[in-house]
């Protein structure tokens, strides 16, 4: 086992295809169906929304799919990420567990989510688009589209979810650094937004209504396509190139992890470094736990429904079976706000219900105080939605202290909180509380699913 | 030359040893001076503010200086920190110019600072020392010293300028999270604190008042010591780090500089990119011109004088050969925090005085301008002080193209931005503008310049 705290992987050792999760899966994911006809779509069917190069990325089954040059050129300038042994962390926990972290926070917007960004902009670009439409609830993945944007001459508009845009509004400056165009939402730009302020003008806004906005955008215009950061199967697809990393950095540390832990909004974080993993697992006999971390309040794997459901509150998207808490379910304001989405990702979905993870959730005060001690050994101050994962990874570590094991715990330090500031005072202040959602609420969201 | 975009060295390759410029200075540094007697000072009369350690560095003429293990093995978190080539940058100016920069956002802080705070935590607690009082301009420098006391348990207290403290909130609450205390300067902590607000109650602060504030709680106490986040040459000798790093990176690129760029507040950013490259120069006859870039509305070297003057300004300090605009001048309250400083490292004044070095200032907006330019191509928002830096390496690569030749450039991207969106909200807002100092201030404190 290697004594360092840092493993870097050269350049030279950037993957070279993602990962496609779908070639090894037990059995296959469930069709998409058409909301009217509730009959599997096809590919055309979201040509609309797509350039079909992403359309085909999202129905293939073949394991190894090629990352383009251009977007690997784009890629390098911070990938491979550094993966990193938290040796203070574990002295100060006094745990026998080795605990490793990924750290995706070294990305131009701080987030892995450039990890899809960068390849969507890319794909986009080459069909001829020449604006791209999104939604964003913590930021992250609007400042990313805006930054691949405008690395391919694009334009960009975000919907950002209104909580998180009063929240932040630095995260909107960042986006408007790098040339693209921030609205609160609902908005008044969109029908949708439109009627969603006429009934609750004081609306928190959601990750589902701020996606039917973006993607009505989208559909009322031909040169205008609509991408997502995370649930859909090509998005997860992209991630992966962060737990392949991963794996040729264990290999580097001399190490193998018997956990690894993320946090789930969408599922595309904990895809990117689990999947890979589940990988190993499925096709040489590995043996690695594989564990999401979700809100207390907004528990979609833990409390939520494998059903059929729309994955935006204005019902204009295919019906998907995930995990959901039903479309109407609107979480509480918590400060994670990239795990404020009532689904998750089918392909995270499918895994769970066939038993490949497990899946766990934290409350929120608990969370800030796995990060503040973190931050205080480690050096860096997570992002809210990361602090899930460091959680779930110091409960691990105490677990391994109480059953006197050493484990090789790995988790994904998916964003830094330099934009999250907001939080940490608050959290400071006394002012933070273990917001829970309505358990009427969730009932009639649950009741009112789809019948398929 | 390396076709590569990213220019890593191994962990096994991060220094052993600071480079101490002095060792090849062609003349000694002038003594510093006791404020009453007007009589060079020894390593006696510094004792109450810092550690014997640190003070033997500062007058230490060896050429090399072992990094204490310790130290190392906290460094490691981030360094060797990258240099980057900025091809796509390169690209948008059309210019043959290659255009390189060292990239010290990844630290803990998000900027060089670490490099310094981390021996000096290190230095003051091997020494018994309990509690460290310091200053901080833009906030990076009180974030990097909350940091390294919390890797080596030292109560930090942090006097941070008004200006910064009432733009940057998140600064705050990031070194609360690492666990020190944050006081607005000027205070009522202190007493001359309070004598600067009896006679300027609105007053914005400034890095001067904010010494005073915490060499006065320094010397108050037998536990308590003393540190600085640059100007002194203990400080820029630990910051030598980072271009002892960029001479063995260029070995990777299979190129050498013929410009170095750096922004210069108290010198230190400056003088950790550039003394290696000084010394190259002086020891074997390279011929890199090394260029420093301040504001124009601070321009302590391009309109200082070289003279004796306090490096605070409650004249608690000794007396120090630098330039300087007079321990009296009050910069305005512009967004490069960091660059806010009446007077200049006494060893960054020395090589300037003596030839060594070119000095150039920018004003405010066309700083702002070169960051969102390099954002937009590079992914990475720059901190406005290294705006500065950027600005200049634009300025140059674009004279390579008026002149049609490819020079190598290297700059020094000294920290990100993501604390500094209030300075970008308020440039795309319109808000900013190319603040200028009181010409008649400036010759009033110039006039009042220490007779020595």
């Amino acid at each position: 086992m290697s004594d360092r705290v840092k493993f870097l992987l050269d350049e030279a050792r950037l993957p070279t295809h993602w990962y496609n999760i779908a070639a090894d899966l037990p059995e296959p994911l469930p069709p998409v169906l058409h909301p009217g006809t509730k009959q599997p779509i096809g590919p055309d069917d979201l040509a609309p929304l797509f350039p079909m190069s992403l359309i085909l990325q999202e129905v293939s089954t073949e394991r190894e799919i090629e990352i383009p040059e251009p977007v690997r050129d784009v890629y390098r300038q911070w990938r491979p990420s550094p993966l990193y042994r938290a040796r203070r962390l574990e002295q100060a926990l006094g745990t026998p567990a080795r605990i490793y972290y990924k750290y995706e926070g070294v990305s131009p917007s701080g987030s892995h989510k450039p990890n899809t960004a960068v390849p969507q902009a890319f794909y986009n670009k080459e069909a001829g688009v020449r604006k791209i439409a999104t939604e964003t609830g913590a930021g992250q993945w609007g400042s990313s589209l805006a930054f691949a944007g405008s690395v391919f001459g694009l334009e960009v508009q975000v919907f950002m979810v209104r909580v998180s845009y009063d929240q932040k509004p630095y995260r909107r400056a960042f986006m408007e650094t790098f040339g693209a165009r921030c609205v609160s939402s609902p908005s008044l730009e969109t029908s949708f937004g439109r009627q969603v302020l006429a009934a609750t003008p004081d609306s928190n806004g959601s990750l589902g209504i701020a996606i039917s906005e973006a993607v009505e955008v989208a559909a009322g215009s031909d040169e205008t396509k609509y991408a997502l950061g995370s649930v859909l199967n090509h998005v997860l697809l992209h991630q992966t190139v962060c737990g392949r990393e991963a794996l040729a950095q264990f290999d580097l540390a001399d190490d193998y992890p018997d956990v690894v832990i993320a946090c789930t909004g969408g599922g595309s974080n904990f895809a990117g470094l689990a999947f890979p993993f589940i990988g190993e697992n499925l096709r040489h006999g590995r043996g690695t736990r594989i564990v999401a971390v979700e809100p207390v309040a907004c528990p979609t794997l833990t409390r939520g429904r494998y059903a059929y459901d729309f994955g935006d509150t204005g019902h204009m998207t295919p019906l998907v079976k995930m995990h959901t808490l039903g479309s109407t379910f609107m979480p509480p304001g918590f400060h994670a706000g990239g795990l404020r989405y009532h689904g998750m990702a089918p392909l995270v979905s499918h895994v769970r219900a066939l038993g490949l993870i497990d899946a766990v959730a934290h409350p929120q005060l608990a969370c800030f105080e796995a990060g503040i001690l973190f931050a205080r050994h480690e050096g860096i101050v997570p992002a809210p939605e990361a602090n899930h994962a460091v959680r779930e990874a110091i409960d691990e570590a105490i677990r391994c202290r109480e059953e006197g094991v050493s484990r090789a715990i790995l988790f994904n330090l998916s964003g830094h909180g330099y934009f999250d500031m907001q939080a940490y005072t608050d959290y400071f202040a006394g002012k933070l509380t273990d917001q829970s959602y309505d358990e009427q609420e969730l009932a009639t969201a649950l009741a009112g699913l789809p019948a398929v």
